[in-house]
């Protein structure tokens, strides 16, 4: 699992969570990328951790791994991934997108900062979504609060976090929240509880879906769009 | 898993494709309906296999099973069993629907009968899943070729499949096939051989799919949509 | 025209709505399930009313019927209906809900209750009409009023459902209103009367359709979609 | 009803095509436009002959009708119509896409020229009805094959349309047909014999739905789409 | 460019907006309709000063225009100038609606009028542009406010304008606004100072994309949509 | 205007197609990526050569360019760009894209390659353009033909393409063609003689929509989508 941002912290976050799922013929590891912004909070931030991290997808099927997962609710470079290697990739985004709606009639998403709302609105739009999107909305809208701030205050993020689900589940009348950010994976089961509702962690669920994948002998078609580019192709 | 149609034959295909997911500590069951047809093959049938399956399914709520699978393509009475039940339901369809656009970009759906055509896009439809759907194909077109025939001749069946899998991936540049009838399953491994995209059997990603809800405490939402209908709240 | 539940009361609202659109040549009669539930408020009753009313239906076929209207807002198996028999069969959901973008440019969909409100925005997601949509709304939200509280409590009824109207209105910026209860029939005109927008009532709208598709010699067509099941193809 | 273009053919058509529908106490006057074009075969015309019968339109509210048909496919003016009365206007067009959803999963329009299919597709985009769309073919591509040649040669013009419904029938696979231009009425019943699926003809539809919405007392709302235009309220 | 109502302020207020836009070689007039009203405010204004503006198009090819503008929000008449005309013609409020959606996730339209909100609403449904739509949104919702009383009271108009688009962009996260009235055009450099988002004159965006299909070589397509009527063909 | 690939024959290309729009006071530069590939034909290489050009984008702001044009129809890095510096950014894509339906009812998008072609469909569906689509279609089908090859032979690439314009306009119905990658601008004018259909050159729309941009002193909006990353907010 590559968590294209270089904050240990969070690194640290993600193996904890994924800690239950550990089985005994499954070996799951977390890697960041090493160098680069300690969180993913724009486009920007998606093109140049992209770039920075294809190198290690490469590498990783190299070295004989079964899958990626790209664990930063943006999906930077998840095309350009699952081109470069005939190995499953899946980014944890989608992942959860395609989950929600089996779960209810429409999802929450719940995202850090306010600039990140029209992005992760978008990416619904790219996966053709939209119908089941219920809502985006950022933790604290109208404030500069930042992954890196959350990252430093876990439980005002959590406070926080619970706090704008509730507001949005009565407006949206969403039936199913997504955590939009990596780092909240930890409030997860603390959220179901409180909350009533659902709460999907993408993270977990990348790993489910991609276990499964490795499992079924199935991976990304190469037929159209995520055929390797030219110079990857010669040299097979 | 449930099995809403009587055919013994369907059934030992369902056992027969799952047998290599089978794990250590995880028990998948195939029962199959009591009664009516042996293939479910109209909006008709989903009614009346429908109804039949429903008490099914809260008993296996009762009788302690942590999941069920409703293993019809149609997805018969798939609403009111996520409805009825606390622990997760999912139906074949909507396992493999929400599965195919994060391997390609759009997906073929192989049905057996012309008249399953329409009642397919339908349910592609009802789950918001319009802009990834390249197209629905019935294997023989103009014929009156039925489950039942493919479920007695395997072998023509399968050849009748990779053909209308060849002609429907030119014309429609589908990536990714899902098989649209649970008797196709066994097939599905000489399928992605021979045509070289991912071929989707939708029993085998409900299963990957129900094992992973279980694991993640995740199952449909009680708030609005799958609220348990007013008398079988008073039961609790 | 059937009414899939078993209440007296209803049954006797509809006779009562149609009261004013009898005509010489013209015999309309409302028949309830022959059990069952009162009020169908899930999908659970959709589909055993439904299972109920199919044989119903085929029926009023055998015995002479120009045409069929289930007359439930859910439109419980109707699909399946319109697979049975050669006559016109029309939901009222349908009926009122393809009328509606004629009289204005979003319509207004008034359910009974919170848990309504999901199945009936899937019913129109399903109809192909989001674009017409304004809001769902349920007259009582956050209670549990079930539609067997309005059949008690007429008067109640009526003051809740004009109330939830003027707030829908102004938020949704709706211009015509669709009673998604059959039950409600009775206040059609009062509520034309107040609230100063076209009200549909689904029934009467559904009476009119089939009557005119009966004079124009039109049904649901055979080709694919409503096709008879294989075992009633061999009936003919 | 008013026939928007001049052509005293296309008239006597459409009464034709209503003479069975009259009934005891209800009267149907097909009026015809005064003067400019036979046939309205484009955006341009629909604009003069829209000013030209809108008039009309008021005089039949003051000579005291119960409501209007505009009776050519292409709804001219319909949206100006409907504000400048209180009576209900309908579109013929509009009345048929709003009805054959009902009776099959997918329609085909047959227009008579290849310049009509775009305006044809654009209409129904604008009432958001896409998702229910096959076809739009017109009977003769790639000629100047014209309404006004229609109107000159009528069993040439029932062949070609028939022939290009066959083909049309079998790539888009939709189910029902409509005709798109009001003066094809005449060959609905040979069509729906010959070809085996519902064929609508537009007029007829029309004049069901008006008998019905005035039976209903419903109309067009007056709250925001349609209001009068500020100099019509003056008046009242 | 064409002012499609008789207001000369109207005009006057086009003129002063475009004075900063003259280049050397560039000439561009603005030309009122002869008759008709001061400003369009219904579907029935867009078909009668439609009707009156479309010789004057004509005319406008004749005497050897490069181009023509129709400077009327509502885009009166638009679909039948593109096929009168060989010249490319360009309605204001498509050229400010397509190029929206490139500054920004979301486009706000303000409107002069209530009514106007579902005419606004059902032309950017027909450019096929819902899904970058934040809002339409009336300046002064409830009231009788009209384009004459704006064309009067400058500063009342201003003021009413920035009040509604605070509102706005705070509910509808709007991040892009076009100015729904060609009167407006005044005010954009104060609203966009004042407001922090780019705001968009219609009219300006029209002069520039004229300019640039002149310089290109470009104008709409003879092929189907816009092929010139039978008559016009003829003169050819 | 930053060509994202390193071909000094793309480059020229471009600047030969610009050559007739220089003005006086304006004054266009293109300007290779210093490193990397050729052509991009993959999304892998939109994340690397978008990485190489964004620090150029940020030099051009510094260097007091007035706007910056990605001429890849591809868009790389696109959002990042826009986010990054408050200069105007536009892609050649996006500007051909939301001109084309303001020119016909439907366009067609002509691509090098077959893996091109859900790149280019995935892009128009993020840009909320779906409605507007005729086809996207590769000029080689089923081959190996690249960018780089079409760079090499202009005579065989031009025939190629429009051997597939005639064989696309057919089947799509399309009346205008957008040119899906640079390297074509050449045979713009050729392909439009030829084919009597609009033909649009991405890069020349991008240079009149930027200078009309400059003019109206209009740039993306930084209120939410295109705000600057927090490390480039600080510098400021």
């Amino acid at each position: 699992m590559l968590n294209p941002n270089t904050s240990e912290t969070n690194r640290q976050i993600l193996v904890d969570a994924l800690a239950p799922y550990q089985e005994p013929n499954i070996s799951i590891e977390v890697v960041n990328a090493k160098k680069g912004v300690e969180g993913l909070e724009s486009y920007y931030h998606k093109v140049i951790q992209g770039a920075e991290i294809l190198p290690m997808i490469q590498k990783a099927e190299d070295d004989g791994y079964d899958g990626v997962i790209i664990a930063c609710y943006g999906d930077p470079a998840i095309e350009a991934a699952k081109e470069l290697v005939n190995i499953p990739v899946i980014g944890i985004a989608e992942a959860a997108l395609f989950l929600a709606p089996i779960l209810g009639h429409k999802f929450l998403v719940l995202v850090t900062a306010d600039t990140s709302v029209p992005r992760a609105e978008r990416h619904i739009r790219q996966l053709g979504l939209n119908e089941s999107l219920g809502e985006v909305r950022a933790i604290n809208p109208g404030t500069s609060w930042t992954i890196v701030d959350s990252l430093k205050d876990r439980e005002k993020s959590k406070n926080l976090i619970i706090e704008a689900c509730r507001g949005a589940l009565d407006e949206s009348r969403a039936e199913v929240i997504i955590l939009g950010c990596s780092e909240m994976a930890e409030h997860a089961a603390d959220m179901q509880q409180e909350l009533g509702v659902p709460v999907i962690d993408p993270t977990t669920v990348a790993v489910q879906t991609i276990i499964g994948l490795v499992k079924m002998n199935l991976a990304q078609s190469k037929r159209f769009c995520y055929q390797k580019p030219p110079e990857f192709q010669k040299k097979e």
